[in-house]
C-alpha cells in the first residue's frame, strides 16, 4: 500500500482487482525485469468470472495490455538504483515497483482465451500478482520510436533479471493459493 | 469508483492521486478519443509537491505514459460500443473509460519541466482527471508492431472526438478548483 505522504485534502480512490497473474515467479529474484528480456515466460490470466463478458472481440488482439497491483513492493521511494543501471533515478524516471500506487503495466502475447483464462507470453509479473485491468494493445495509440529514451538509450534488457531489492511481503498470498 | 459485483473474498487496494491533470478538455464531448487524434493538445501535469523528487531524469525523455483515474467515467460495462466503432465490444477489447477500476493510460509528448509541473501534448483526458503515476516511454518494453490488432486494425482515430456517452459525474471537482 501507499504510505508515503500523500496529500491530506486528496481523496482516496477504491480499486478491486478483477483477477488474478499467474506466472512462474515466486519471488522478484530472477525474475524477468520486462517480458522482453528474452525469456518468452508463460502465464494465465486469471479472471473473475463476472467479468468474462467483457472479454468478447479480445482475441483478435496479438499483444494485450495488463495492468497490475504491484502488491509485494517495498515502500514508495523517490530514488531508485534499477536493475538495468548503475545510477540512482528519479522513480517516475523508471520502472520500478516502489513507486507511488504500485502500478505496473506490460505488454504481453496473446496466445489463447479460454472461458476466464488468458493464456500469455512474455510475463514479467510475480505470481499471485493482483490483476487490476486489460486493454487491447492498439498500435497507433500505443507504439511509438521517440527519438529521446533517456537513460534507458543505452541499456538493454535483454537477460537482465531483477534481485530482491524491491520485494517485501505479500498483498493477498494467504486468500490467494 | 467501481460499483460492479466484485468478488467479496477480493482485497480492495487503496490508491492517493499523486497529482491532477489539466487540459483544455471540461467535458468528454469533443475530447479527442486519443492523444493521437490529431490535435496535439497541449497540458500541465500538476505533481503534488512530496514527489518532485522522482521526476529526476525524467526530462530526459521524449514520450512518458501518464496513469490516471477516469473519475467522471460512467458505471462499468461490460459492453460497450466504442467511439471508433458501431458495434458493441467486450470492454476489455476497447479502452473505453466504462472499465473496471476506470484506469487510464496515455503516451504524451514531454514538452518541459517546471518544479513540480509537467508541460505535455497530445493530452486526451478531463480537465481535473486525478494522476496516479508517470512512467518513462521505453521502446523496448513498450512499442511493437503486431499483426493483429482486432476491431481497430482498419480504424483510425484521426479527427475522432468523444462525446457523452460515458461521462457521469465528477470525482473530486469541489476539491480541485
Amino acid at each position: 500500500m501507499h504510505k508515503s505522504g500523500a496529500s491530506s485534502s486528496a481523496k482516496l480512490i477504491v480499486m478491486s482487482p478483477i483477477g488474478v497473474l499467474r506466472t512462474p515467479f515466486k519471488h522478484a529474484a530472477g525474475t524477468p525485469v520486462q517480458g522482453v528480456s528474452g525469456r518468452s515466460a508463460e502465464g494465465v490470466v486469471e479472471l473473475h468470472a463476472e467479468y468474462v463478458a467483457g472479454l468478447r472481440d479480445l482475441a483478435g488482439f496479438e499483444r494485450i495490455w495488463l495492468i497490475y497491483f504491484l502488491d509485494r513492493a517495498s515502500d514508495v521511494q523517490m530514488k531508485v538504483q534499477p536493475f538495468m543501471d548503475t545510477t540512482a533515478r528519479g522513480v517516475f524516471a523508471t520502472r520500478s515497483p516502489v513507486r507511488p500506487n504500485h502500478i505496473g503495466i506490460s505488454v504481453v502475447r496473446l496466445l489463447g482465451i479460454e472461458e476466464n483464462r488468458l493464456l500469455v507470453a512474455d510475463v514479467d509479473m510475480l505470481d499471485l500478482t493482483p490483476l487490476l485491468d486489460i486493454k487491447p494493445y492498439v498500435p497507433a495509440f500505443d507504439s511509438f520510436s521517440p527519438s529521446l529514451a533517456g537513460w534507458y538509450a543505452d541499456k538493454s534488457p535483454s537477460g537482465v533479471v531483477a534481485d530482491d531489492r524491491f520485494e517485501a511481503g505479500s498483498f493477498d498470498s494467504e486468500d490467494s493459493n
